[in-house]
């Protein structure tokens, strides 16, 4: 089951994802989709609405560090050395599919990262692993956009990926996806030529998914709708106003958004 | 003016707090107290409520190694070669006064961390130090609870002071407040023997308090109710299953929390 978030003619609601290509239908759903599932009877094609991020979390914790081969490209490092380790993004940096991600000049070297996120069902703490998928609702695609420059000025990444609009998530929640073996690809479209960037997958990450909900739930309480990053593989590369980045997650879809200057 | 939140014998609220001493009375107001505040006329003495965290934010922004004998202490650098920076705690890590610290077995070397914290007035972007106290509403104590173990062997600071509970915020806000040459100070309570470990002065900030507003709000976007965090002075140190901290600070008042075992 897919559910998105949609800004249609006469407001905003949840609605379930129904058909494929340029047959998608967005039925709108009572309320919030955490519990029981109840159709208003309204519908739209995908032509009449606007995506917007599938959730807006009252807290969005990353997890960095978790593809060997991004370690290195980035930290120059073993992923031995620098283990996973976790990190949070405002609220206020999310955005939805096709909103511009906005640079401010002081952010320079701003670079895209296309990850696997996970959306959280219920209140949880203490979660063990065996019991990670009891409090997971779903998974999106997340795109946690990374100032460089900043991140190794500052030492803390807060600002680094904090900033608005660098947190696009969507396009819509997948409630069932076997994530294991899971493509993640990412597309940078820059003065009109595209070029796969980023071209991995799931089964490389070195904290796998219930050992991330474990790790964090240890620590702090996870509430319905907070978003989990589970990281970035290699392939980050630096974005420019004018381009055009598409994160691609086969089971989940395509997470699409222009780059312009703040 | 001083604003809490408390809990009441049928319900909760926010409401002015007058009087001093024995003699406090909490005056209930209509919902939230960001606009025009309207007495209800329902009215407790301070010995019927329990005050909570005055506000619940949607997020908090620090602001770490904003002093330099804390810099020192800590890191064992100077202020010079490592200046201050920007970290998140999530919003789950809020307590009241009066509420446990607790701290879970992986969590070692737990220390307190009194600072000053402001309350965020009006959404803003983009402000200028100049114009910062038009987006201040007031002023209240936080103790930036942090595990120095975990602060180090993770790098990134969100899970050594984003723990549930790390985050004790009150005991109520202050909109009236000269912060240019305030005291601030936290006593640690150990076994039955009360000392002042930090006794410091908020006139020794790096970064001032209107150029935090700058600085944080050229990235991101606050929103009334979000707290800012303003860095904590030397005479951090580790507190136990046990203990009783108290930061106080002149003009505001006085936070206490007890610390447990989790």
């Amino acid at each position: 089951m897919r559910i998105a978030r949609i800004a249609h003619p006469e407001g905003m609601c949840f609605a379930l994802v129904e058909g494929e290509g340029n047959e998608v239908t967005l039925k709108e759903i009572e309320g919030h989709p955490f519990g029981q599932l109840n159709k208003t009877g309204r519908q739209w094609p995908l032509s009449d609405v606007r995506l917007l991020a599938p959730m807006l979390p009252s807290k969005v914790i990353a997890i960095g560090r978790n593809y060997a081969d991004h370690v290195a490209e980035v930290f120059k490092k073993s992923a031995e050395s620098l283990p996973p380790t976790m990190f949070i993004k405002p609220p206020t940096a999310v955005i939805g599919p096709e909103a511009p991600i906005r640079i401010p000049d002081f952010a320079t070297n701003v670079e895209f990262e296309g990850e696997l996120a996970l959306i959280i069902g219920k209140p949880c703490k203490n979660v063990k692993k065996e019991d990670a998928h009891d409090v997971i609702f779903g998974y999106t695609i997340v795109n946690d956009v990374s100032s460089r420059d900043l991140q190794f000025a500052d030492g803390q990444w807060a600002r680094a990926k904090g900033i608005d609009t660098f947190c696009p998530l969507g396009p819509w929640i997948q409630t069932e996806l076997d994530y294991n073996e899971l493509p993640i690809k990412a597309h940078l479209t820059h003065e009109g030529t595209t070029e796969t960037k980023q071209d991995s997958n799931s089964n490389q990450m070195i904290m796998s998914i219930p050992e991330i909900i474990e790790f964090i739930t240890a620590s702090i309480t996870l509430l319905p709708g907070d978003v989990i990053c589970t990281g970035s593989p290699a392939g980050t590369a630096a974005m420019f106003p004018g381009d055009r980045i598409e994160i691609e997650i086969p089971g989940i879809g395509r997470l699409a958004n222009p780059v312009e200057r703040a």
